[in-house]
């Protein structure tokens, strides 16, 4: 299969619109995605004008991010949709494409009833106002001074705009409320190295990337004041799974007595899924950590709920028991 | 300053001996190193001909792992007193080229009254004794069937010979003990993928590499059953600074009810240092992390003593309270 490249843009990150991130385009059609593989040395569009496009690029995370992907997915369904595709069939082979993030079956369902580009527009538009909300509920758990301290890319480039986890820090950076930022690497694909200090730097965060196994020693030391990182499933229960070292860190967190927030939208709960237990975890390609010697690569893991200080979604900030906080609204 | 490369042997790690790692040649003379930074895709000597090149080669990692810089700095101060360089002066260039190792003062220490090629021989040979000791002592601490999980490199490479956290896991397989090594691909400088999968895979031995952040949900999902590593110096009360990570292993173990064994000889015990708090920690260049962004990179953590199960010396395992097992024998 091929995909076609188009180099359209080279601005920074600070300029990103939502549909500068992934878009429908009626000419064609297609679903064109920012190529987050190449982020942030080169900024790369991808054109797909099959839903068999869209999935590899999902499976290949040139889109990844819950939020995002399920945008992509609802965009893809309208891909179906208009160019006489079977509808069912692309939300089959889209839903396989990853299976962790709840938002990609979430998104197809959505979709399933007014399968257009507009309706898919509109989901677009709703994840990143939900962003919005969220962003302004978390920056109330923040005071002024806080060192927050953060994994994987949660921005606007893992929800279409905007962001869970990095909107959380842009409110509380406008607020006054965040003094820094300490970025997870986040190995193997450096989605924080590579994304998150991208997107950081365009806001003029004072920010600094550290190995993921280096978060231990600084809260150590006393700089750490809270943990905050989105999510790709949140079971009904709260349990959360997120990227690979969420739950290191929130058993690091709670060592040493510090919050640990997941920010994240109600797209991304999962009512139907009891436990963390139930949820499917990722296992994704040995190479990429090592081609030459065998390797396990969970792309996942999962944090029990109490090892959770708060999930905050468009609805404010939910605390324990997350069964009844979350169910109220999700 | 120009140093040597000099590319002598393509077997295999399994063949190597302690004179294969790091030796002293009176033809120059000079110290041949196994350049480590290279490892495992070249085999490549490195020739230092200078007391200079060889605290270069230390600094910059050619050579790595507590006991083996120390021999290292034993072969250099033999090299000065050949060579009619200051002896102190040596000793002082050797000692500045990396702070947290306490094997590095200590070497030089020992070579004070004797600076000898014989006597850096004989001290070489006397640190792979006491490997071969520390991994008979913790291998009793293996019970049939362990899957460890170890952090960076302990293995001959970092030691001159055999190893300590390896020639631990060596003797416990060779004693059908061992099941399984998951070994941390060991951030920024990947030792634990590079080095660490290299020996065992040599050894036969069964094992994965996986992402730092991956040990936590490991730990959750049963599938680890203690945490063994090295040592860079351990303080009088049993702290143990360590290559970074090495602290959040401690609390994840501790979290898990899974035991954390150090293994490392006395040259790495430092009875005059009294806590972890006094242990100088090595701060590296952030581009070793992310030459695009800001990044904080130390290089090593302290791992409190009561997060540490045993401690594991040529004596045997000394166990808490540390400050009367260890100052018994060091």
């Amino acid at each position: 299969m091929t995909q076609c490249y188009l180099v359209v843009w080279m601005g920074s990150v600070s300029e990103l619109r939502p549909e500068d991130i992934v878009r429908y385009e009626e000419d064609g059609p297609k679903v064109v995605l920012l190529d987050q593989r190449r982020l942030p040395g080169k900024v790369v569009y991808l054109e797909c004008e099959s839903v068999a496009q869209l999935a590899e690029a999902i499976r290949d995370l040139a889109i990844r991010g819950a939020p995002a992907i399920g945008i992509a997915a609802a965009y893809g369904i309208a891909l179906a949709a208009e160019t006489d595709q079977d509808v069912d069939e692309a939300a089959t082979l889209l839903a396989g494409s990853r299976p962790t993030a709840v938002n990609l079956p979430w998104a197809l369902d959505q979709m399933r009833e007014e399968p257009t580009p507009a309706h898919a527009r509109a989901l677009h538009d709703r994840e990143v106002e939900r962003c919005r909300a969220m962003a302004a509920h978390a920056a109330e758990l923040f005071h002024p001074g806080t060192r927050a301290l953060t994994h994987c890319n949660a921005g606007g480039l893992a929800t279409g705009g905007y962001g869970s986890a990095v909107g959380a820090l842009l409110a509380a950076w406008e607020q006054g409320l965040l003094e820094r930022v300490w970025v997870d690497e986040t190995r193997p694909l450096l989605q924080g190295s590579r994304l998150t200090a991208w997107e950081l730097e365009a806001a003029g965060i004072p920010h600094a990337v550290i190995a993921d196994s280096a978060a231990a020693s600084l809260m150590a030391a006393g700089q750490v004041d809270c943990v905050v990182t989105g999510a790709d499933r949140i079971a009904a229960n709260g349990d959360t799974a997120n990227k690979i070292g969420t739950y290191a860190l929130a058993v690091l967190a709670a060592h040493h007595r510090l919050p640990l927030y997941v920010v994240a939208p109600t797209s991304t709960v999962d009512l139907s899924t009891a436990t963390g237990r139930e949820i499917p975890i990722e296992e994704r390609a040995a190479a990429e950590i090592t081609s030459r010697f065998p390797a396990r690569n969970p792309a996942f893991d999962v944090t029990p709920a109490d090892l959770i200080s708060a999930i905050v979604t468009e609805h404010g900030a939910h605390r324990a028991p997350y069964s009844e906080s979350l169910a109220a609204f999700a």
